[in-house]
């Protein structure tokens, strides 16, 4: 979500969308007190402490409106900051600056709350081999911004939507009349070059999962004995993930165990905003 | 936000646009195990204590995809819930369900997050005349619904972008040269139908808004000192709100002072989701 | 309506439709004589006397499709201009030139219009302190730049649109059952950064809405003798405006009486088209 | 423009697009004093003697927000109504009668006015075989509604836009190098399902249109002698369209003579709206 | 289909969807092993013998993406092409070239075989005056390329869609009752600047045309022997198409007759694409 | 992509887009002859013997414009047909049934003759357990549809688009610096829930793709020397596909060898269309 073909195909119907939500005639303000083009510059400041991200979204709020606005950035997406540090210098028409200025920090101060998070989750598995994996429990409109940030803080995404994975919960397994026969159908139907996971309870669906051929097993809401003897198990014959309420506690509780993954809904949905403002505006 | 024009020509282009975000092509896992329409049911179950709000989004997600899913709701917008009730009862096509589930629970689970935060922090403010205002932090396309959720959550709105109301900010008045001359400029361009909010820093600009007719006075990050002797000086000559980083413990120190409205971005950009599930799917 | 936002959040979305309204596959006629790219020139000409407005818009019709096409313009909104006048000189892509042609002085001789007319109006009000307004009786499609228009013909916008202003009208208080209830729920309900305007019809309804505490009274489709009575009860207590068939005759009538805002639909449904004209087209 | 395929292909963007430009949040003032879905009924009146023509945009306005609302109607485009008459009941939700009214009425007053305006001037073509014709100077995002208006006041339409049909006028003839060479150049270029019209301005334009095979020729602002004389030459070779700031008084001088189409850009620039009002809101 | 307006007004709809199609989140591989601009090269070479068209489309699908990348043509649509041949050097960010090409191909070989067969089919009909016409048998989506590489490869369009002109088949002729009467009521509905072609299938309907005045006869599915009588019987009175099944070994059985046009839905519906392949990508 | 949930998000959008192509103001014909609903009927009837495939979306193209047309399948996709079969029995108001006609054959020829194709095509591999695969090489705007074919002709689909799937190509290899670097890459950036294929033209690449933990490779253009010594050399280690101008002749060269998928081009781009025709229209 960096390179400039995913802002043309998928992220900038949003940030236009965002605009267009903010300004549905005129900014009446803005326009009041200032009626001709007017250069001016202000700053980007940190007003809390983590890690940074989403500054080319940022900066494409500004250039969506006028290609002509320029900014210089001393941080890079990933980068930690500190409560006071001069993020970035704006200059440009200062209409522009003042209409995009909400926005613009909307989106970067969810991303950089949602890295800011990640990055504290990740540490937390410092020492072991398990990647960090997000869900599809992000906001609204927001997945591709949620989920880039999610990788700048040191997780890993799983699947985008849902065209574009195979994951059979209980629901689809009830559906299907059982483990096996979900798996099975997703090999029909589904195209040879997808993985094919599928989420259990209990060891017997275990069981049934590794002999139908799972690439991946999700262990759902599982105790910490029923998991360990599920990845006995397994026993490498596939990947193992583990989900159901991952709070920093439970990673505490779950760091030791011999798994691939660790998905967490909070990544997304729980992560508070990461204090920024703009200020200073000026003439210039 | 509630009645089907909003609906219509507002609320649905971000539900569309959600739903395209999580399905791009087809739903591969659930087309797997379910190649024909077959009716089923699930339940609707609250995981955790809180104020719900969104139903009507929830049910507008299902029912855009097919219009004769059945939702019956055992609470309305507003109700408080408890860990463990029976929000309501679905039935409709399997398909729908399992496709339409997670973009509804996101919906739902973020929209009842805020209506349950901005509950407690109205509740601080109980015994006061003093109104709880919202503000444009809000979620890039989220703001029609963080909005809604405020006033469910017995919040406020502040103007709702920056096309319907006028608020002149220290960049503002910076730009137009003080505070009486932005808002001179602002009553020549403004449609007369609109109030000018002015926003201050100290008591000489406190003077000259009040002077300059302003409707509502915005003390910004004053002392409670510098806000005693604001308030003293309009007395009554135009509305009051108070803003800046405004936090619970903020509020209590607050609650006390003669002013009209207290405005809190916390209310959308920091609520936690409230945590929510669909649970049970079954054929019938 | 006159800034680079507003067209980009807002204006071009029509104007792109007004050119696609008007080219559906290609322009059969250019491109029959015209096979390669060609400069070109032409003037724009004044064919009537009246208030210009709209040039930016015009410019945007020639510039969207091309934006190399370059025009000098000798005039700005606002300015009168006299038949024979010579507006402006175009250069650019000969093609682009005929085929942005139609659809640019669609736009630029309704608005021109609309100015002129309003202007008009306008002056008949001098030497009174009232505001002449417009009003929701625009053209689908068109209310930003109509609405522009009246502002450049000195008159002033009524609110944009159903979602930026309260006006209470007979059916609304028909509904909630009468004028103080109607203003009660509409404090409650709608942010208190609005005003809350109420239209009545007689007396009885003018005095219960000062009490209800109304910003803005209108006074609709009343007599002169029950006008006056209205005016002198409120007394100064909120604003005052008048509605109902705003003629140059009632105009006359009315001046004299103590009110701050007369409105006007026939400003925006009612204005003849100002007659203008591209001349000389010729390679260069 | 009243089947219903021309509605979802076309004219229901445009609808959809003038309901978003009323209503881009909520409606305030009926959201305010109806917050539950309530049955009601009012009458659609006219104040003005004229042509009817849009009942069914009129009607499409309110069925897009609610496909239950139910409108009967006492007359059909194309009748005559005068100032008092009930022209239609409509019943439903009160909310939707009271959000769609102004974009009804919009649409439905303009449409009116065109068909008023087109049925005078048909009229005084009657006794001739001359076949009056609309041009292309619409308002932008109107022509849909306003050429259907033309054709139910009795006139008929000219080409809808520039992609289907070929009309060549002086710029085109300058650039393409005189008449016989542009004739040339659309016969090559254009599909032969096409007919080709050329614009002349003198009686030597005229034979060399004739002479390369033109289908229809348009004498433009020529006396009423030239047109005499160009009349003769073709003497039936091709059809003739008399174009030039046709108004009324112009249709009296030249109804005389022998052409098959007077073209009237008047029919859609400067007629005024049919007053019509929506009456009487009520519960039921 | 080749000026710039086409593309903005329509083509650019068409690309910009072809390229969200093909990347509905990110180019996962690109974005693997590329993460930053890269300035690349690479050629565009012919894998097959034929007519080249779809050249700007081609350009166009990079140029949306980044417009900074640059190509340089060695032929112009319409050349023959032989396998081997260098077709086209392409300079730009590597990320970009590696997007774009399959969809820059998927349009350009299309449209290249179209262009190849229609030349063909063109080929047979040399020495004759008779014209090949297209029909509406095209891709979905597809019919503004696939009509301009008909014209690409020598043949002529006839009407775009069912907008831009009249022809009467033996549905519309069943439904009006009769061919008189078919014809009579387009000559009244339609715009008098449009031809009206009729579809017959036997000598009675010919005359029946001829009599009420068609522009075009459409002799559909007829025998030679029909045809003839059929074209005596017109005399040329009016132009005369041939249509049904038109293969190259009916091209040859009926290019004798005297007949303006004969129309081939083959030629858009099934030409095989011309094999062409971007080569030697490499930075530079 | 028969499911109501892919028509919503992804089909239609292609179907009303195609609907507009072919009717950008009103249907002139129709409209003239049929100027009220009138109920008709027709019949679908089948020209050539083949594989029927895209009944849902012939369907959607009518109940799209009007949901009360009916149509009555005697056929399901995936069944052959032959030349004079009655496929379907339509009925609805003439005017509908006009107006989508060319548009529905236009897919459903389109998406039969892919079908009956690719079941050529699988049939030729009949005895082995080497699964056909698509490619992206389909019509621009067309993906949905033609994979889907694949999959009704008996195929499978391989990626949908560059956002589901990680396939290393020549041009990433260079661009990376090695086949082992590239896979890497790819396994450090992409989601773990997705496989890496990789392409390869040699021995040594085959090599070095398979210690580096490729899912899939694939030969690409190798003779059948080298590819037999790939496959000895992966000797089941991963999934094996070829690929590279796979025709039907060069199916019955390779079908011996040992490896899981074969993918063609052709399937999508040179499948020729399926006659079907729309009959004996009737007012019933």
């Amino acid at each position: 979500m960096q390179d400039p073909v995913s802002f043309f195909v998928n992220a900038d119907k949003y940030i236009r969308s965002a605009l267009q939500e903010d300004i549905t005639s005129e900014d009446v303000t803005t326009n009041s007190i200032m009626r001709k083009a007017t250069m001016g510059a202000c700053e980007l400041i940190a007003k809390q402490d983590g890690v940074i991200c989403g500054l080319k979204v940022f900066e494409r709020v500004f250039t969506m409106l006028d290609h002509k606005v320029e900014i210089s950035f001393n941080f890079e997406d990933g980068d930690e900051v500190h409560s006071g540090d001069l993020m970035a210098r704006l200059k440009g028409d200062i209409r522009i600056l003042l209409q995009a200025e909400r926005t613009a920090l909307n989106y970067l101060q969810r991303m950089s709350g949602i890295a800011t998070y990640t990055r504290e989750a990740v540490s937390l598995l410092e020492g072991t081999s398990i990647t960090l994996l997000d869900t599809r429990k992000t906001t609204p409109n927001m997945r591709i911004f949620e989920k880039y940030a999610v990788k700048t803080g040191g997780g890993c995404n799983h699947r985008f939507n849902l065209s574009d994975g195979v994951l059979l919960k209980d629901n689809h397994i009830g559906a299907a009349g059982g483990v096996a026969k979900a798996i099975k159908m997703a090999k029909e139907y589904a195209s040879p070059v997808r993985k094919i996971e599928v989420e259990v309870e209990n060891l017997d669906m275990v069981k049934e999962a590794v002999e139908a051929g799972a690439d991946i097993i999700m262990l759902d809401n599982m105790s910490i004995k029923e998991m360990d003897e599920g990845i006995s198990f397994i026993n490498g014959r596939c990947k193992i993930e583990i989900s159901g309420n991952v709070t920093k506690e439970k990673i505490e509780q779950i760091r030791h165990l011999k798994v691939d993954y660790i998905s967490s809904g909070a990544l997304t949905h729980s992560a508070p905003i990461l204090d920024l403002s703009l200020k200073n505006m000026r003439q210039v």
